[in-house]
């Protein structure tokens, strides 16, 4: 096992009919900015619970934060909070709300020009605003954790960030909230938790047998409720709330560092996708699936034994050459997110050869040519991967 | 899946050589207490290490924290603190040292009478003086909990409690800390965090696959490295890093509140021993695996569904009737312990049925009367227990 840090300070309230929390959990003299994406947290109702939940405290709300939340927006929202003196931001939505506001608690007190906290990393970071969630889409796991990704559109730029002044003081994760997702949002944030807990889990071996068993479990408990998130809205029944319940805990437990303490760490996937969702739009849990078949073709050597020990734990698969189990591991991963409706290859996104060389050149402009658990994956590797992905 | 609050901030400062990290851990004007056992860790130059670490923080040394820590011994400590005006503590040892840390750093702000905290199980506490802790001897998991157990030695009692201002600031855990440990200290940690885990997970189903599977993966790691940690300390040779490592990580894992997070517990077993620890001074993963088995026979319609599954799962029972399969599981669990050393009948500790009206009667004095995730372990259930337990 490699040495290691474990930090992870955010209050998780978890299930049924939680929110009415936020009266005990948000400070008393708050003045709370309620930050949220489109109109759908006001159409269910969430947002009145929120706010019948915060009572006498002032607040106002900030509403249009995409996906893929941007620069810009967030700047606004910046802007409003210095204007009018919000000390609390409460964000209401999935990722990129939450992302979002990790940026604005970060920009708001800091010093200079706030594009720099995304060109070092977030390293630059010496205070933020101190924030809630309430989250209503399960996928990125930022809601227990201190990292975040803004984009820029002017440039095409989608560039990571981190800070341990940016964990949320708490999250509220009610389960019920997913219940009006549309099918194509729990797929995708049953592919997001799935591709997190890759990046964490298939890169070498140290002897770390506590944290491949809990990835394991993660990536079966996907594999298991996947399918069956997808039918269930469908039908014209109540959703299983169980369902819902373990693809919450799963996505925030797949990102809060608990799995990837004391082991290598990949994310060579996630910077190629990051630069898919810049440059062309494409959700970011497509763009993982998309790359990561391809990803784990191209460096099955260096991933030879925890490909063979996740083709045997988690698919079951057990005769056949090494080279064949390690094939049919892939195809399996690649067959699980074709099934959960989500297309796998570039060309069924209208991309084609022509995409490559601008994918290539981003990741060559933000620093992105010794990605990997092992740095060896060039802008040439990357190449091959995309071309793989065709 | 239950509803649930998770919220653990203590920060882990894990692997080799991170001693030295408490120069920036400690707060640079502290004036520290450290909290030692007996002589092991000066001995074996841990506490030199410490002291290195701490530079020119004014620091003293209370030693005499005996296994099982005393509240006579504590309230010892606590004058002291009080005494030279001692503002953060370290403990330096096992599960013992924390845990008295634990209820010094509550006493020692405690407006009374703090016998009244192990009346009140700690939800009488306000505050508590911040402490960190160095880990030598991987067992109770109170490195990353804010749970403690202290013995009245005057009147037989143990009496567990617990606070949210209780969590330690963070906790250096260094595998090879661990080297110098006789092999039934070692067994002892690998015995109690497997009852530790086993009081979260075999309880009845709540459709938990996540929690589920945590769980067995620590169950299955317990299983595979500890007959080699026995070995490993009668070679002459280098005792096995990851092996260590995994021991430590596992152990802490096992109880700091993320498995039984959204899941029932059963906690029976552990209330049991604690009163044939405080009436004859067994060691604690002793008493537990004296009445884990009898308790799970006892037990085994209730825990039917679970019991099921963990043979399955954890020890690859597959055939036979469900009785049968249960059974097994039981047995496979009960020579597990023998073969790390550890007896599992009370007989073997020199105790028979004259002893078991004893501490039937401490379970009624100390209100331990409706055990279990049911609530249904009676005084008579648990005379039941130990009777099969001879």
């Amino acid at each position: 096992m490699l040495n290691f840090d474990f930090y992870n300070p955010t209050q998780i309230v978890f299930g049924k009919d939680r929110i009415a929390d936020l009266s005990k959990l948000v400070p008393t003299d708050a003045k709370v900015l309620i930050l949220v994406g489109g109109a759908s947290a006001e159409k269910t109702g969430t947002l009145a619970e929120v706010r019948q939940a915060l009572g006498a405290r002032p607040h106002s709300t900030f509403s249009g934060i995409e996906p893929n939340p941007s620069f810009e927006t967030a700047m606004q929202a910046v802007q409003q909070v210095r204007a009018d003196g919000f000390d609390f931001l409460l964000a209401v939505g999935g990722g990129s709300v939450i992302d979002c506001a990790k940026f604005i608690a970060a920009a708001v007190l800091f010093e200079g020009d706030a594009w720099d906290i995304l060109l070092k990393g977030g390293r630059n970071i010496k205070k933020a605003l101190p924030f809630g969630t309430v989250l209503t889409l399960p996928a990125t796991g930022s809601e227990m954790n201190n990292g975040s990704v803004i984009t820029r559109r002017d440039i095409g730029a989608k560039l990571p960030f981190r800070s341990p002044h940016l964990f949320p003081k708490f999250s509220v994760l009610d389960p019920t909230k997913t219940y009006t997702l549309p099918p194509q949002q729990l797929a995708n944030g049953v592919v997001d938790a799935f591709v997190h807990t890759v990046e964490q889990y298939l890169t070498y071996p140290v002897n770390s047998p506590v944290q491949d068993r809990f990835a394991e479990g993660l990536l079966q408990t996907l594999i298991e409720i996947g399918p069956r998130l997808l039918t269930d809205t469908e039908a014209d029944i109540e959703p299983n709330y169980d369902d819902r319940a373990n693809l919450m805990w799963t996505a925030t437990l797949a990102l809060n560092g608990l799995i990837g303490a004391g082991v290598p760490q990949d994310w060579a996937t996630h910077m190629i996708g990051h630069e898919l969702t810049a440059l062309h739009n494409i959700d970011h849990a497509r763009t993982l699936a998309i790359v990561l078949p391809a990803m784990l073709h191209e460096r099955r050597v260096q991933k030879q034994g925890k490909l063979l020990q996740y083709g045997e734990r988690v698919w079951g698969i057990r005769s056949g050459s090494e080279d064949e189990r390690i094939t049919a591991a892939i195809e399996k991963t690649r067959d699980f997110f074709e099934r959960m409706g989500i297309a796998t290859r570039l060309g069924a996104y209208g991309l084609g050869q022509e995409a490559i060389d601008v994918v290539v050149r981003q990741l060559e402009a933000h620093g992105m040519t010794r990605l990997s658990e092992h740095g060896d994956v060039t802008p040439q590797v990357s190449r091959r991967v995309l071309e793989a992905a065709l």
